[in-house]
């Protein structure tokens, strides 16, 4: 049996801000810093211990990671980082206010931006300097390899091969696996896990900082899945997710 | 041409107590952390630039590298993690103060596990908890390798290696590499480059927190090396690390 833990990072500044970041690579505000702290002592509380750690190349996710392993004392983990795990990429919309997009788009267009499974948001000009290929972050990966935007399509697509080239083959050889990355890496996963359809994937909220554990048998088909947190928190944090897109 | 950077950690909350450290994990004192982010921000100043981490499984050196990658804007960077340049094992001497050991052994014997080449302080016990081997942060170590004590002899043996068979070949690659380490894994890499003899490399005392530049030509040999700081700031850290095992 192969247990898999997944964190999604905690509330970012612009999380609190209500925009749309993608690969923006903005810092965990401190709300988000507590979730993170929370996830570190959940697994400890747990009795969770792990070999080896994946995140993206983004800071809310590597200081969530960070501030958990503090709390495990298991600072001294290898780390691997990949731009695969990273947030899906939004585009022209990253910096944009979900709720006057909403207001100014419509909430059913909003909607079908951040829910839909293949419709991208519209796309970065080349020269925008928020193109991934004019960032130094993405130096080191293939040019042709970076979104100029993605669909959570696309977001399953380089995250999926990473998980099955990379992060599969080292829990077959038994080694424990935490991954800290975002809520729409963690979705394409769990779409991969369950063999989710693409309709009922975009339903699925990711908590922030709540510690998600799948369980897969030794041909790694899944067990079971759960949250590490009671009934109640774990409803709440959803429903914050949920209700982002709102006009408010 | 090839640029190293190495930076030894800033002051730890054992460094200021005055007492024997080595493997134990302490944190950085918050004159520590402020030394870490200042080399952070000389280094962004200077226009330094890396593509690679190297550090030790000591938070100490894991902090400071952290702190100093946030002022760089460089915290995606690959970092890895080894035993190897860990600070010198203390044996039975950590967590003893220095001031007290000199009183008790007399300042000679403590000069002498301080700052002769060869002999090793006082090995731990085999079932001593502090004991590498019964430690969870270097279950990932061949036990052979752990050591009981060790004299710098023991850390030149263990260290070089290391930048021979690893850090080397990735700045042969043309990679420019960071490491952050310290006071004596740091001590027997300069050793290596500057080919001293046993005798001198004892008496070289690396300040915290300043980087510490080594440039060497295509066939590895040195050309030269400095420290991005100013002489009086050096000259006084310098002092500061020296005095520290003589009786108060």
């Amino acid at each position: 049996m192969h247990k898999l833990v997944l964190i999604r990072h905690g509330e970012s500044e612009w999380n609190k801000l209500n925009l749309f970041t993608g690969w923006t690579d903005v810092d965990l505000s401190e709300k988000g810093e507590e979730e993170a702290h929370r996830a570190g002592k959940t697994l400890l509380k747990e009795g969770y211990d792990f070999d080896v750690v994946y995140t993206s190349l983004l800071k809310r996710a590597i200081h969530t990671m960070n501030f958990a392993l503090k709390e495990l004392d298991r600072e001294w983990l290898p780390v691997i980082k990949s731009w695969r795990l990273n947030e899906r990429h939004y585009g022209a919309l990253q910096g944009l206010n979900k709720a006057e997009t909403a207001a100014k788009y419509g909430e059913d267009q909003v909607k079908v931006w951040r829910r839909s499974y293949d419709v991208p948001p519209p796309s970065l000009k080349e020269d925008d300097p928020r193109n991934p290929a004019l960032q130094a972050q993405f130096r080191d990966v293939p040019k042709n390899d970076l979104p100029l935007a993605e669909s959570l399509k696309d977001t399953v697509k380089r995250a999926v091969p990473y998980f099955e080239n990379v992060i599969k083959p080292t829990m077959a050889e038994g080694k424990r696996v935490l991954i800290v990355a975002h809520g729409n890496s963690i979705r394409a996963l769990v779409k991969y896990f369950d063999q989710m359809k693409d309709e009922d994937i975009v339903a699925v909220n990711i908590p922030t900082g709540i510690p998600l554990v799948y369980e897969f048998d030794d041909n790694f088909k899944v067990i079971r899945h759960y949250y590490l947190a009671d009934e109640e928190a774990l409803k709440k944090e959803m429903e914050a997710v949920a209700n982002q897109g709102k006009v408010k």
